[in-house]
């Protein structure tokens, strides 16, 4: 594998802001021209090669019910990645409009919020589960979706690690065996894609960011049996393939063949993408690959 | 102007459920099948118009700090409408971590909370001020952004009213007249769309829905002189264009000729043009019109 030279945050931007590299503190990318162009090549070139696993696209909403997350006893396992959608309580806005909306430091001023009952996406495929709640699947099914998606960190980094964020995910329900198969596919159509996009990655087992892992069953588990695999250039994931088991099948009542379905993605970070095609072929949009044409050969290859 | 049959909204999910309506009940749609390909060919269709007009696509991300926003007074104009991200405080993650996270009526039990400075996007061309900020313009700037948009309720319909959706917005900063004459450009080509689709629409006045309208300087300067007009379905807005006259060039110090730029926008409801176009054509995808031709039209009328 080529060496990937680091790069700090501050010369990532001197690079890549000519070229429409925007970036909040806060932990959020603005993306313009070339730059623009790359990210959306680059869910075309997914979405390809989603297509060729005849997966169907589905638009899920920005939020979920936090009821269906803590099916999989989410909010347990990754409190600190959480961002909670909150309005004001609709029969207290007088006392909100009544001074000023911010403190000196910049911060909302709250007064009292209505219930809390959603989160915002962690994951694009966390919604694919409960709409297919109940379903009995008499063959396996191929889904995708696009979705922007919220995590909390200790810090951010431009396109490497921001609380919102951009994830195309690609997910089979089915039987054990198809979901195994779809995975080795899924990886076989990431390996093609590098490959013709000249980007060097290598796949390391990984586990979830666990709140508090050593003392949760879950991140035991994946340690002794490995179900995330990442395709990392240099440091970063741009890329995972997971097997989820038949969690998401019990949890929903999905069924193939009379038994809970297992489930499996694969997911794609579209603003790391754009971070590791522009340190590999320079920022120069002239050298960038054509997306479109590499996912065109490794749909075929998959 | 044919008439529009109103339609409850139990009718209106029975109607579309088949071809991939899927409906929370907190006031967010999922789009799968014919209807994801029908609201993904009109905001396609949007884009065309856009480039028609020479607009850079910009993709700005999910929230907006406060700050910002309150350069043009939001949160006292619209408090009502606003959805705030929340994340918890990482020091007291434990106490959170240590007692069920959901209450009897599936309510999120939030401890202590991190310090709030953002809003989740209320309209898509708030953040394109910010960003274009300081610029000393020469020429009109075409924009177009296309994003996920929060706004609180009193109560939530499919399609029509939701607490999430999408947004696509052209947007021209420039000298009013300038202005002036994009507003009139952005009506027409609705106006050739609208025709190409078969979609009777009318335009009425409105005003923005200002929290206490009658104590608002802000309102009572919009009914003294119109600066928004909705094209409206039956009684539902599904475009919109507006003058801001100088607020976000004097806000954000942006200037043309140097004066402070004026700035308008043509904002298209995507879930509302599904929903209008569904009314007009029927269910069966089979009669839906061919929006990516009728965009093409449209942008060459303009």
């Amino acid at each position: 594998m080529n060496a990937v030279v680091d790069v700090t945050d501050a010369e990532l931007l001197a690079e890549l802001a000519p070229v429409g590299l925007g970036w909040r503190e806060s932990g959020h990318a603005v993306l313009t021209g070339p730059l623009y162009r790359l990210a959306a090549d680059c869910d075309q070139g997914f979405a390809t090669v989603a297509a060729a696993f005849g997966a169907e696209p589905e638009q899920h909403p920005a939020m979920i019910d936090a009821r269906e997350l803590q099916r999989v006893a989410y909010l347990e396992s990754f409190p600190q990645l959480a961002t909670f959608p909150v309005g004001l309580d609709p029969a207290d806005l007088d006392t909100f409009a009544g001074r000023d909306p911010l403190d000196a430091d910049g911060a909302v001023r709250l007064t009292r919020t209505a219930p809390v009952r959603e989160l915002l996406t962690p994951a694009a495929c966390y919604h694919l589960y409960p709409h297919h709640r109940g379903e009995r699947l008499v063959a396996p099914a191929y889904l995708t979706t696009v979705n922007t998606c919220f995590r909390r960190e200790k810090y951010y980094r431009p396109l490497r690690r921001q609380w919102s964020f951009r994830m195309r995910e690609l997910v089979c329900l089915g039987g054990r065996a198809e979901v195994v198969a779809f995975l080795k596919r899924g990886r076989d159509a990431v390996d093609a894609l590098c490959r013709e996009l000249d980007l060097p990655i290598r796949w390391e087992v990984a586990t979830d960011p666990f709140f508090r892992p050593a003392q949760n069953p879950r991140w035991l588990a994946q340690r002794l049996r490995p179900t995330k695999h990442e395709a990392t250039f240099g440091d970063l994931a741009i890329a995972s393939v997971n097997l989820h088991e038949d969690t998401f099948g019990a949890a929903f009542d999905i069924t193939r063949d009379g038994v809970p379905a297992s489930s499996g993605c694969v997911a794609f970070g579209l603003e790391r993408w754009a971070y590791a095609l522009t340190r590999r072929h320079g920022a120069d949009p002239a050298n960038w690959p054509d997306v479109a044409a590499a996912a065109r050969v490794a749909g075929v290859a998959s």
